[in-house]
């Protein structure tokens, strides 16, 4: 194969979700079978590369507006929603999830990632310093912390408590954890039944 | 979200074997998460959409080379192949799975695809006039059908007997369908084992 192809192949092999079988796919795809919607793609991306930025404010996915200075998402700039409640997330599709849900009405805190000390993902490289100034800066009266299940999200739970918070007045929380909605015992996996278990509220 | 951020989406989401999940996953990795990637991308994309194109004999994945007027990828460039063995298969990957068996020597043909009324392909959406001048040119005496064991690959096989081989002399044959290497009869559909079964040698 030639070298331009095999460089493309390696950059689209990084994106998430894709293995090396559907990366070489997307490559044919757009060089030899339809090059119209490669030129397509890369206008899009360029475009989209600068207009789109994170919101200064939570770290939320935003599109600038012209002549605007500051980068402020729209859940952060919508005057209805409750501001002294933050509830922090993963990832800007953890967001998605919580507002399709429409059980939330505060605004967020996305950190772009989890603490994964094996994988060399510390505060520093998450949006983590932020979400102390927000804190230190008052008006915060509470963090739900939407975090995964599993130890990584728990630790960067045990971090936010323990570091960010140890100053502020603000109220933690986590949301909390069991069996999904439709979800029989029969299917769940042990971890869940425990973690469901734990969190049993009497009736 | 943002008007570029769902143009984006949509034009990831018609890429091959991404849904739309996994489409938006991709473009908050771009766009958000890691924008450093998305630069590296476009100028990926914009470098090997200059430098890749189809080869002109065959429809193989080909580099332009500095100075050459002729479009001929390396497998149509190799002396050591034998020229008038033709091999047609739907698309690139396929060829590339048959190069990494080892098991052929000659040159290929690319259609790009199958004809499918369905899906509204037809012969003139497929490489396959650039076929008929190969086959009428002459030298062609072997084409191997290397086409997928479904209805569209048979009536593609169909076609080319039919239409594009009328007039030559060349021998055509279609690869042996059967159950795969490795494979066990209990495992095998029974599509496979009718195959299996019409495609019996005595041993």
């Amino acid at each position: 194969m030639t070298a331009a192809f095999d460089k493309i192949r390696q950059i689209l092999r990084r994106l998430p979700g894709l293995g090396s079988r559907s990366a070489e796919r997307i490559a044919l795809h757009l060089l030899v079978e339809h090059p119209e919607r490669c030129a397509e793609l890369i206008e899009a991306l360029r475009d989209a590369s600068m207009r789109i930025s994170r919101c200064g404010v939570c770290g939320n996915i935003c599109e600038r507006v012209e002549g605007a200075e500051d980068l402020i998402c729209g859940i952060c700039a919508d005057s209805s929603r409750a501001r002294n409640t933050v509830c922090v997330v993963e990832q800007v599709p953890d967001l998605l999830a919580m507002e399709k849900s429409g059980a939330y009405r505060g605004v967020y805190h996305v950190l772009h990632g989890k603490l994964s000390p094996v994988q060399g993902i510390g505060p520093e490289q998450l949006n983590m310093s932020a979400l102390r100034h927000r804190v230190e800066a008052g008006g915060v009266e509470e963090l739900i912390l939407a975090l995964s299940n599993d130890i990584e999200g728990e630790a960067t739970c045990h971090f936010i408590r323990e570091q960010i918070l140890a100053g502020g007045a603000a109220r933690v929380s986590r949301i909390g954890f069991g069996l999904p909605s439709g979800a029989g015992i029969g299917y769940a996996d042990s971890t869940t039944l425990r973690s469901a278990l734990e969190s049993r509220r009497s009736v």
